[in-house]
């Protein structure tokens, strides 16, 4: 027996948003490994065996879906919104080249509707000229990196997306984030937290930068950041397709 | 009878990336809007008008739409890919914002995969680390700021993937393009040229930026950059969760 990867988004939250790929691929796997929460999005059947890890082990859980693989299981790495932005797939590519061993390995990935998508689309259209996706998470890079993205994004205005925008144990760096986003772009530039998107608990509002605080924002957030010609209309914000 | 517009988005090609929500709203329109080729993915039934339109006549699509659903018409207007991403959703907003006398319409922008994320997919986790997003069509804005932008963005060093990189009336752009990103990145930096993804045309090459040359871009393709830690491990290209 040939035991294979798939490494699937499952999207933002809605079932609605998961696509038939997706939903094909759990359908042939004996085995879903992922974060806690996303697996349990996965529904239980006979023959199927759920992994469900904590946080922040996602080395571990890349190394265990090549094992299992290799032993002739046909394993669906599951990430929330889409694998490969902030989520599994760069961690299993990690995974496969620490373990030359596994390098046969019949690894796919199969993109989903990241949380920005969603966040954008329930807002309007925020992301419809250029934009930049920044995760500003430090658990990964430096802080200075992060700060240093920030401002090429805004000297080149483009539109933002922030993910992992605030956790308890580095509360203090969306404040900052705040901060050089105002300098940069000023009050009025709009900035639009989208909570929960796609789930009974959305909650989504748009403020001038000079009215944000960084209690606005959680770890179930996706912040965006309009570039210099974003503007409402009704209950919508949007980014003409023409450059100011 | 009440109208409404659903500005959605039908994925890259294939049709296992639609999303469910898509193809629901899609059983219960009256009338599709959109791109030739886009509406000619939509299956004909009876009860359904489909108003296929060239290309570059976003904005009276947009009013179409606007009068339909208005005289009650459920719409649904189609892009490829995200309507938020380079497409549809953005004009929807515009026609509005110039027709104030539909400002009660009701519009739901309804998420799709976009191109990048499809082409990250199948390239393997090359937009698992920041990047950007960019048009590389100078039909709505001015050159310049595209040049300026890609300078930004490698200065940042996002990954980026830029969608339109070349069509028969703007020919040296692209060649331009690759050499503002041979001057900021350098010759060893990879280039993924991902051509009609997810269609049975679909063809994915993966070049050193010393080595790509304008023809290997055109209108199918989407066009991804590394950033500077972005590696090849076998068959798949990949950007590592830590900054180098």
């Amino acid at each position: 027996m040939s035991g294979w990867i798939a490494i699937a988004g499952l999207g933002p939250g809605d079932e609605a948003l998961v696509t038939p790929e997706v939903t094909d691929v759990l359908g042939q796997a004996t085995d879903v490994i992922g974060y806690i929460p996303y697996v349990a999005r996965v529904a239980p059947r006979e023959g199927l065996n759920l992994h469900p890890t904590d946080n922040r082990v996602e080395l571990d859980r890349a190394l265990h879906a090549l094992q299992l693989a290799a032993d002739g299981a046909r394993v669906v790495v599951v990430s929330s919104g889409d694998p490969g932005v902030f989520a599994m797939a760069s961690a299993v590519f990690e995974a496969l080249e620490k373990h030359p061993e596994y390098q046969d390995t019949d690894i796919r990935v199969l993109p989903g509707i990241t949380a920005m998508l969603a966040a954008a689309a329930h807002a309007g259209a925020p992301l419809g000229h250029d934009f930049c996706a920044i995760n500003l998470s430090d658990n990964l890079k430096p802080w200075d990196m992060v700060e240093h993205r920030l401002r090429m994004a805004a000297r080149g205005d483009f539109a933002m997306a922030f993910y992992n925008p605030r956790s308890k144990s580095r509360p203090h760096q969306f404040e900052r984030t705040l901060e050089i986003l105002l300098e940069e772009c000023g009050p009025e530039r709009l900035i639009i937290f989208a909570r929960a998107v796609s789930t009974k608990d959305e909650a989504i509002r748009t403020v001038p930068l000079g009215e944000a605080t960084p209690d606005m924002a959680d770890m179930r957030t996706v912040v965006l950041v309009g570039n210099a010609a974003t503007k409402r209309i009704g209950r919508y914000v949007y980014a003409p397709r023409s450059a100011t």
